[in-house]
């Protein structure tokens, strides 16, 4: 099905394809491409627009040696498919098989794990200067980076050191006008100027003959090619921005033309110092439906398809967490002219299309800046706006110190949404949520909270655009559920009490609640009375019904979606020992110490003993281990 | 003494002020700059920098309505001597006085608490964006940003979108050609390109000459301008870089001259959209011994002056923890040239001079860039190096997500040095290292180390340089201390027991352990035998030390010198609980949740009940509210 891609083992299998073999090589990744994307959500659309640039750099360099960091990581299957991974392609983000990132697990082509954006070209760089320390100085170092993560704020630190080492380092530029949604910002109105460039344009210039003519060898390469940049400076000042900081610009070039390709990466590998090749690709090429909606294709939901067509995409019908979220910042934004809206590049992945549309001036997509995202919505708070930060736990880890000095220390009321709060499924460990409540309850003033169901959510979410200092919200990435009951309105503090129970009380911090319910409505059918309670606040906690709980109950369970280490359960404990209460029957369900792999949300919560079985079997071996002491007070929901 | 300043109640008393009688002002303003520092250790060279601009900037806007951010805000001396506060200037940095940094709670011209670099460009812009929402757009933004500061990422993310949202915004770039240090990096090598330019030698350019007779209104002078600006461009490549990120560039121009920053501040509000203005200062202006070594005189010890020399200074003899920790780098790099160092800015702060003319090839300082300095040491680690990253606590907060993909993650071996970690003293709230137990534990393979004394810093250090996982070592800014004993020797996970006690064990992290051994012998001399355990690892803890102190001392007081959300303490608790044991005997001293304000280190300590009186205090307490109920092995220190 495959001839030419299924025999190549290793990117030494491609020395001697000709430039028309390479390209059919690319026709055949495409399919591969595709044939797995119709069966499950993939990366996708990127993928397609790097495969030239794949195979020009498998054969340019020699990966075995050299090293070649893809930021972000999404874009790494072309590399997977040529690096050994062909056969188990069949497995990519299934749990135990191959991952949809760089994972220096598989395989010693992946150097680091690249789920987050930005870092490689100061990952390239120190294993630059390692590599020049130890006197292998003949290893050339490659950053692959896409112009969404180029605006990132460590790029350009990263940038400005290795313009000021002047070390030999390549940054590939892969430009396809895109981040996951539509770029933003100085920077992309930038690289639009440029991609006019008569350079790109194919005009013949001098400079491009100039250019296309040097001899592919040492210093006298180097001088033309640098009289050639400086006449293209004082002309069209192409990439004066990366020449101000020490770069050699050059770009750019036509990413789907492997020729072109490799012969521009020959000539940049012959450069001393730091080298920034512009390179335009067209994020979903070769398919035709990913090239004219790459926003839907960048991972689309699974579908049918007949040649270059998609004949159907098989919808989910139900409703997600961020859907709940992104309807009640709507309906906020509806209601308050006070309320605006932040968020990094997560548009698309917080479901926030419909409020950009809908309230444009009142809606910022800072691109994959996160860290300017937060202080720049404390600033807005400070001239007395109600701002959103609408952000993946992971993600928002970038703004950690902004979180501290502009939000928590100012004590600024600005909103935390924290989308994809525990585990993400297939993304894997790079996406997984779980440390932000350890991470966020350092902070005082802010207020930390998870909504135990969709209906917590909104209420939550108008809580605190009331109230006058920072706050947080964790919510999963899954569908939402709603628990059948008269919901407790929300107060600064207060826990939810679904039902007091004779035998045990299971302490639910967020969106495990109904697994919670579903474990205390089984241990009931078995004789044991397990009640529940709805935590809702992290911080501050619900002081007075958590202390009673662990008084009155034989035991009690705290379970929570994020880490052990410092985390809700480590609240409860915290709070228990400064009342001078016996923990001995406290038990905490969570994410124990190591990271979490790849897999279905389900098998991963199944694994981790936090889905209602798992909850379940804690709770009996509490009650077998924690005898019954004392009769706590019933109060159940009426 | 100082017949101008002392009437000079707010900026507004400054109308009708000739240039003659500013820079009369100016000269009383750097007088008592002199004299506070004669007296204290505070931020110096470059407060006397800014005095012009200041004084330029509050006479050109009105800041009561109008938004100014100093970055960083040490800086902000001369803004409090005019701004309400010269009459209590004396109580610079002693607790209960001035902050030594903007603090909204003294006064409604300081906006925003500006310890940590970088951040004034974001909440300028975010001030601005929601003034125009609010139909304010009257009030001019401006952020002071000095270009040290500038090429923290969060600049450039915040540039990138100022560019793009086209705001009109003024950010002013202090440039003094210092961070603390000399200033490094690609953008370093670009401004000092810029101040050679002909436009600030002074030549009478067409270019100038146009911009000097520019009328003082809207459209008009915009363009001319605008023209004028798109000649230098042409001719002379100035500002490019900002240039292309969507802003004007003006200057650069002299920062001591006051009419000429009148003028141009002028002209620079009546342009729309985003406009850098550049700014050259002499770090320690008017006083020549500081102008002449800026960097001994950032935040020099107190001196005593005659006329403009300084006659002596009072030099402290002791040996801080921090001269520890750079001795310990510079013999471990002597021994092994695998290891290398890395700071970012903090060259003096961290004492790594010496390491720095010792090993220049295995010394890197980034500038104020963490978040690449800790991905950088990543990718050099990934090569084979052992990187040491020498960062202050509360900075390293900047890296968070490189500490968690690229470091943790990635399980590398990269040794992360906290200095200042803990209550620092003058410096205060932005500057407390007290997060970070709680913030590094989270993250699975990350090995959490806290010296007890001197003895330990120097043997954590070698530990964690022949360990292969990420490792952190934390310690305060003050005298090291040692503890009389022999020492045991670094193993993981192994906590030192120093003494047992019948009656009490105090189990401390960290060097309050000095404080906490004089709280046991105190306390032994009342007549309570309480002993002392050295934790010296929070992850992985000493759980068999540990336990067995929970089980048969009557009670356990864990110490710390960071917060008690998520510290320490807590992972006593997670500990204990996960064993079963009973907690009721367990009290944890250590910060509150609240920010602690600036005072000396001594006085906060006892203030938050940290010395070894509080120690003591606490432990009589839970003597008295633990009854004794077992025997305990006694296993003295020989």
């Amino acid at each position: 099905m495959h001839p030419l891609l299924s025999k190549v083992e290793s990117p030494s299998d491609l020395t001697g394809f000709s430039t028309a073999e390479l390209e059919a090589l690319a026709a055949e990744m495409r399919d591969v491409l595709c044939n797995l994307v119709s069966d499950r959500t993939a990366h996708f659309a990127s993928n397609l627009g790097v495969v030239e640039l794949c195979l020009a750099l498998h054969t340019a360099f020699d990966f075995r040696r050299d090293r070649l960091i893809w930021d972000t990581g999404h874009q790494i299957y072309p590399h997977k498919l040529i690096t050994g991974r062909y056969h188990e392609f069949s497995t990519m983000r299934v749990k135990g098989g191959l991952m949809g990132y760089p994972n220096p697990a598989e395989s010693d082509f992946d150097l680091f794990m690249t789920g987050h954006a930005g870092c490689s070209v100061s990952t390239a760089l120190g294993m630059k200067a390692a590599d020049d320390l130890l006197g292998e100085s003949d290893r050339h170092s490659v950053a692959v980076i896409g112009d969404g993560a180029f605006p990132s704020g460590i790029v350009f630190e990263a940038m400005n050191n290795a313009g000021g080492l002047k070390k030999k380092l390549l940054v590939i530029l892969n430009d396809n006008q895109m981040s996951i949604c539509p770029r933003v910002g100085g920077v992309a109105d930038y690289l639009d100027r440029l991609r006019v460039n008569p350079f790109y344009m194919g005009l013949k210039t001098e400079v491009q003959k100039a250019l296309m003519h040097v001899p592919m060898v040492g210093e006298g390469m180097e001088k033309l090619l640098w009289q050639a940049k400086e006449s293209i400076k004082a002309g069209l000042h192409g990439g004066m921005l990366f020449e101000e900081l020490g770069f050699r610009y050059i770009g750019p070039i036509d990413g789907h033309n492997i020729g072109q390709l490799k012969k521009y990466l020959k000539l940049v590998k012959e450069v001393n110092g730091p080298v920034l090749l512009h390179v335009m690709t067209e994020k979903g090429h070769g398919f035709k439906p990913a090239a004219e909606d790459p926003v839907f294709f960048h991972t689309p939901a699974p579908f049918v398809r007949e040649d270059d067509c998609v004949i159907s995409i098989k919808k989910s019908s139900t409703r997600a967490y961020t859907d709940v979220a992104s309807d009640a910042i709507l309906a906020a934004m509806q209601r308050d002219e006070h309320v605006v809206v932040l968020t990094a590049a997560m548009c698309q992945g917080n479901k926030l299309e419909r409020v950009r549309d809908a309230v444009p001036d009142r809606f910022y997509d800072t691109g994959i800046c996160e860290s300017h995202a937060v202080a720049f919505a404390a600033g807005m708070a400070k001239s007395g706006l109600r701002p959103i930060v609408d952000i993946y736990s992971t993600f928002l880890q970038r703004s950690y110190d902004q979180l501290f000095q502009e939000v928590a220390l100012q004590n600024l009321p600005v909103t935390l949404m924290l989308d994809r709060a525990g585990v993400v499924g297939p993304d894997g460990p790079t996406h997984h949520g779980v440390f932000d409540i350890g991470y966020l309850r350092v902070f005082p003033n802010m207020v930390v909270m998870a909504p135990g169901d969709e209906a917590d959510l909104t209420a939550m979410l108008d809580f605190s655009l009331g109230h006058d200092s920072s706050c947080s919200i964790r919510y999963p990435k899954c569908n939402a559920e709603t628990i059948a009951r008269e919901v407790a309105p929300i107060e600064l503090g207060r826990a939810e009490v679904l039902e007091w129970g004779d035998d045990g009380m299971i302490v639910c911090c967020g969106a495990l609640l109904p697994q919670a319910v579903k474990a205390a409505t089984k241990l009931r059918s078995e004789g044991l009375d397990v009640g529940v309670i709805n935590a809702r606040f992290v911080k501050p906690l619900d002081t007075h019904t958590i202390l009673r709980a662990i008084e009155h109950a034989p035991f009690v369970l705290t379970v929570e979606e994020g880490c052990l280490m410092g985390g809700f359960g480590s609240a409860v404990l915290e709070t228990a020992c400064d009342a001078g209460l016996d923990t001995a029957n406290i038990k905490r369900l969570g994410i124990p110490d190591h990271f979490v792999e790849h897999g279905e949300r389900g098998e991963l919560l199944a694994d981790l003993g936090l889905d209602a079985n798992g909850i379940a079997a804690a709770a009996r071996e509490m009650a077998t281990r924690c005898e019954p002491v004392k009769t706590p007070e019933r109060r159940r929901v009426s």
